[in-house]
C-alpha cells in the first residue's frame, strides 16, 4: 500500500484495490438502476470546439493528435472530454428523436483534465453522473428524487458518512434582490466561498463588490442560518424579506425538503454553487472528517442542457467524484482491502495423476457459481497453501484418497466436503 | 436502430443497446472471475516511447497534447494505449513486488488506435483480455485453461457460435525445420494468410520466399489437415517428419487438447498467427456466418511479457474483441435489444394527493430489489401508459382507492397486488 504512488494525476490501483473499486462502482450502478436510470456510455472524445465552448480553458483540454499526422491534417480536431455533461448534452441533441422523455440516464466513466495534479484533482478520473431531463419543463419531483438517490447511494458505500447540504439558488438570488441588490450573481459567487474564507472575508469581498453594509449583513444573516430541515423555510421568512423570486424559491425548497426522508439531507443556505449554470435546487456533500477534500458529490437544477434541440431541455443532475473519494481513502488506508483475487476456493493438486480429478472438482464448484481454481503443479502442500495465503483465498480444498476436505484459511478449520454440495460458510466470501 | 451511425470509428450506443452491452460485459466478467482472474484497470495513457517500442507505427498512436501547452513543453509525452498488453506489461514490472505469481488478471477496457476506421476496426474500442503470467516458467495447464475459459465465455454470450481453432507454433516451426527450412518465421507469416488467399497463392508466395517445391507442398500438407480433436497429433506424425521442436510442440498440443472438453475447440494447423510474439499455443475464433469480420478472439503463449523484471515472465493470454462483435451484431440487428430503461415497474400517479402513497409503493418495491419509478405528474393514464410503453417498461402499477393493481404490459393482464409482496412474473424481467 505505501508503495502506491499515483503518477502525475493518473491514479492506478492494485488488484485488491480494484476489487474494492468495482464493488463500489457496482453498488452505485445498482442503486442508479433501481431508480430507473438507463445506462449510457459516450465516446471519450468530442470535437475540440465543442469542449472549448463549454467554458473550460484551453489549458485543461487534452487534444488528440496522431503522432505521424501532418500538423493541421485532422480537420476535425478531437479532445478528451473533461466531464460527462458536455458529451451527454451532445448525445441528447444527436439522438433527440430516439429518446423518450423524461430521459433518465446514468453514466459512470472516466474523464480527463490537463490541470496540475494535486490531491483530489486528477488528470484521469472516474465520475458517476445521473441526470433527468425533459422537454420544455421538468417536474420538481426529480429534484427531490435525485437528492434522495444520491444520499441513499453514498450511504450504502463503505465510506465515511456524507451529509448532503441543499439549497435553492432562487432563494439566495431572490433574497438578495429583496435587499435591493440589482446584480446578485457576482455576490452569490462570493457567498459560495463562505466555507473556505469565513464570514469576515466574505463581508469584505461583498463590500468590494459594491454591496452596502446593510446588504452584506443581510446576506450573511441568510447564509449563516443553521443547517436544518423543512423549518428553514419559516426561518428565512422570519428574516422579513419579500420578493417574487424568493417566494418561488422557498416554495420549491419546501417541496423538495418535504419529499426527503433522510436526516442526513439538510437545508444549508451557505451552499450557493459558483456555477451560474444552476438555476434552482443545488446541493453538495462532503465526507465527514474529509471536509478539506471539498465536495465529493454535487448537483443541481439547470434551465437547458443543450442548445440546438427542438425544445429547451431543463434538467437536474448529480455527480459523485468516485476517484476523489477512493484516492483519499486508499491513501489513508481507510478502505479495507481484502483478497487479491476473486477466487474463493483453491483446489490443491496433490500429485500429477489427480489432475483430472482436480479439474472436475473445480468445474463442479464453478458450475454452482463458486469462483475456484486448481493449483497448476503438484508442489508440496505448504507451497500451494502459501499461494492461497498470499492471495488471501479463503478456502483450500484437498482431494485425498478417502474423500475430500476443505480448509477455512482464516480459522484453520478443516472439514469433509463434496464438490457438488459444499458452499462457503459466509455468503460474503462467495462474492468477494 | 437504422439511424445509428458510428462516427469516424468511435462507436456509441443507444441506451437499449448499452443495456445489452453491459449484460455482455457483465457475463464476460463473471466468467473471468469464476476462474479466479483478478480485475485490473490501467490508466489510459503510457509514455509515447513505451508505445512506440512495442511495434506500432506512429500513425496509429493518439498522442495527448494540452491545447495551450507550448510545443514540446510536455517533457514526457503521453499517448493513449492501443491495446491492453502494453500497459499490463508495464504494470507488472512496476508492481512486481506487490503481485503474487502466477498472476492471473483480466482487463476489460477501451483502447484507441489512429487507424482508418472500417467495419471491425475502430478508433475507440473495447477489448476483454485475460492473461496468466509466472516467473521463469509457466505451467502448460494454463494454456488449456484459457482456451476452455474463452470458449465457455463466448458460448454463454447471446452471439452466433464461435469455433475456437487451436495450434502450437512449435509444431509449425518444427515441421518446417524438419523439411530443411532454416528460417521458418517468414514462411509462417505466409502460411497464416491461407484463409484469406487460398493454397495456390500461398504456394506462390512460399516459392518467392525461397521455399523449394517439396517444402511448399509439405507445408501445405500440414496446414491443410482437416480440423479435428486430439487425433491431429497422430495425423501429423503420419506425415513422417521429425524434429525435436516438432516433437515438443506435438506433446504440448496433445496435453492442451487432452484438457479440453468442448467440441467447439478444434486443432487447426492453418492457425499460425502472424505475431512472432507467440511461441507455443496459439488460437483464434471467428463467429459463424461472420468469418469475413476476421477473428473475434485470439490469444496464445509468449516467452516474456516484459523486459525489465527481475525474471523472465512467460505467459499465456486471450483477448475478446467486444466492440468488433457488438458493432457487427447491432448493425445487422442480430442482437435483440429490449427495454430502454432498467425500470421494471412504473407506478402511475393518479392525482397529486396520492404522491406520497406512490412514493411509498416505489420505495417498497426498490427495497426488495425491483427497479421502479413513480410517474412524476398526475397526467391522464393513457399518457403515463404511453411513457411505459415507449420505454418498454414491463409493468405498470395503479394505486386505486380500493387496493392496487398491476398490469403486465405485454399480455395486458391486470391483477391485484401489494407493494410489499408482489414480484415480477419472470425473474428475467427483474434484471433486464
Amino acid at each position: 500500500m505505501s508503495k502506491l504512488q499515483p503518477i502525475s494525476g493518473f491514479p492506478e490501483w492494485l488488484p485488491e484495490q480494484r476489487i474494492v473499486e468495482l464493488e463500489i462502482l457496482d453498488e452505485i450502478r445498482r442503486r442508479f438502476e433501481l431508480y430507473g436510470f438507463a445506462p449510457l456510455e459516450t465516446r471519450s472524445v468530442e470535437p475540440v470546439e465543442v469542449l472549448l465552448s463549454k467554458g473550460e480553458t484551453d489549458k485543461e483540454i487534452f487534444a488528440l493528435q496522431r503522432l505521424a499526422a501532418d500538423p493541421g491534417a485532422d480537420s476535425a480536431r478531437l479532445g478528451l472530454h473533461f466531464d460527462l455533461t458536455v458529451p451527454f448534452a451532445r448525445y441528447v441533441v444527436q439522438h433527440y428523436n430516439e429518446l423518450t422523455f423524461p430521459f433518465k440516464r446514468y453514466q459512470i466513466q472516466r474523464s480527463w483534465r490537463g490541470e496540475r495534479p494535486q490531491e483530489g484533482r486528477y488528470r484521469e478520473f472516474y465520475q458517476a453522473d445521473i441526470d433527468v431531463i425533459d422537454r420544455d419543463s421538468l417536474s420538481l419531483h426529480f429534484d427531490a428524487e435525485l437528492a434522495v438517490l444520491l444520499h441513499e447511494t453514498l450511504t450504502a458505500l463503505p465510506i465515511p458518512p456524507v451529509t448532503l447540504r441543499l439549497n435553492n439558488r432562487k432563494v439566495t438570488e431572490g433574497y438578495l434582490r429583496a435587499t435591493g441588490v440589482d446584480d446578485p450573481v457576482p455576490l452569490m459567487r462570493i457567498l459560495d466561498k463562505l466555507d473556505k474564507v469565513g464570514p469576515a472575508a466574505v463581508a469584505e469581498m461583498l463590500a468590494e463588490a459594491g454591496a452596502s453594509e446593510a446588504q452584506a449583513n443581510a446576506a450573511l444573516e441568510l447564509v449563516g442560518l443553521p443547517r436544518q430541515g423543512r423549518g428553514v423555510v419559516d426561518a428565512i421568512r422570519r428574516l422579513g424579506r419579500s420578493h417574487p423570486m424568493l417566494d418561488e424559491g422557498l416554495e420549491e425548497l419546501d417541496f423538495v425538503l418535504g419529499e426527503l426522508t433522510a436526516e442526513a439531507v439538510v437545508a444549508d443556505m451557505s451552499v450557493v454553487r459558483g456555477f451560474d449554470y444552476y438555476t434552482g435546487t443545488v446541493y453538495e456533500g462532503t465526507m465527514e472528517g474529509h471536509e478539506d477534500l471539498g465536495a465529493v458529490c454535487s448537483g443541481g437544477r439547470y434551465e437547458n442542457l443543450a442548445a440546438g434541440a427542438r425544445a429547451p431541455l431543463p434538467g437536474v443532475g448529480s455527480s459523485i467524484g468516485v476517484s476523489r473519494i477512493l484516492a483519499r481513502l486508499f491513501a489513508r488506508e481507510l478502505l479495507s482491502v481484502g483478497a487479491k483475487t476473486p477466487t474463493v476456493v483453491l483446489v490443491a493438486l496433490p500429485r500429477e495423476e489427480l489432475r483430472s480429478r482436480v479439474a472436475s472438482i473445480v468445474r463442479s464448484l464453478r458450475e454452482r457459481g463458486i469462483a475456484a481454481e486448481g493449483f497448476h503443479e503438484p508442489l508440496k502442500y505448504d507451497k500451494q497453501l502459501r499461494y492461497a495465503d498470499r492471495k488471501r483465498i479463503p478456502y483450500v480444498w484437498f482431494p485425498t484418497d478417502d474423500g475430500d476436505e476443505v480448509r477455512d484459511m482464516q480459522s484453520g478449520d478443516q472439514v469433509r466436503a463434496e464438490a457438488d454440495a459444499w458452499t462457503p460458510a459466509t455468503p460474503a466470501a462467495a462474492t468477494t
